[in-house]
């Protein structure tokens, strides 16, 4: 059995009432309007991904008065590229839906999500999984 | 006149005594090997890149016990780029070597960097400058 992973996704977390100045200036900055079949009152936004395997760019209002940027790693198995990654020394923070939040032995806190891109499985890894 | 830019970088940016950790996670974490040429007692660990217009990404140690992720826009006219990203609401915070670093209005802290990646210019965009 094997599973794969990506780097997928760049989330910009904005203080929930900067929300719409981050989607204007990050739209802007990167030259990626935000998607036309995007809820604008959701949580998340989410900007245009050109073709290629690139990074999707998204947007998460957050309530914790964070300003920051992490990462989503996608996976097709994300009980077992949790599993491969607490091996190599990063620890579960929380179970929000169908993902998880972790931390890094550096410190940095990351997530990792099913698949969700356009791009699958554009430059994702295999990993082998023990038996 | 015209400039062009692109998202290039994602910087994984650990407190200096957890780099080394920082770098063998990471590593193993997207699969990246650090590059052979890399200087191992240099500030900033670079991990190789897959073809393509993708991300490089490097990890910095830093001094000030900051652990987080931030990403650098590359350009081949960083005081045109950085001019262009104020008119967008960022203002500079300060001047690094041959790089901007900047504030997004939303509070994220982002680099403007000459072009770098072995990649350029795959996916950048082109900017009309004022004349």
């Amino acid at each position: 059995m094997a599973h794969r992973s990506r780097l997928a996704t760049l989330v910009i977390d904005s203080d929930a009432p900067r929300q719409g100045s981050a989607i204007a200036f990050w739209a802007g900055a990167l030259g990626r309007m935000r998607r036309a079949d995007d809820d604008p009152a959701a949580r998340y936004a989410h900007l245009e991904t050109p073709a290629g395997p690139t990074l999707d760019v998204i947007l998460q209002a957050t309530t914790s008065d964070h300003e920051g940027v992490h990462f989503d790693i996608e996976t097709d198995d994300v009980a077992a590229e949790v599993e491969r990654l607490e091996t190599l020394g990063a620890r579960r923070l929380r179970h929000v839906e169908d993902w998880w939040v972790m931390r890094a032995p550096s410190g940095q806190v990351f997530c990792v999500i099913p698949v969700q891109s356009a791009a699958w499985p554009e430059g994702a890894l295999k990993w082998p999984d023990e038996v």
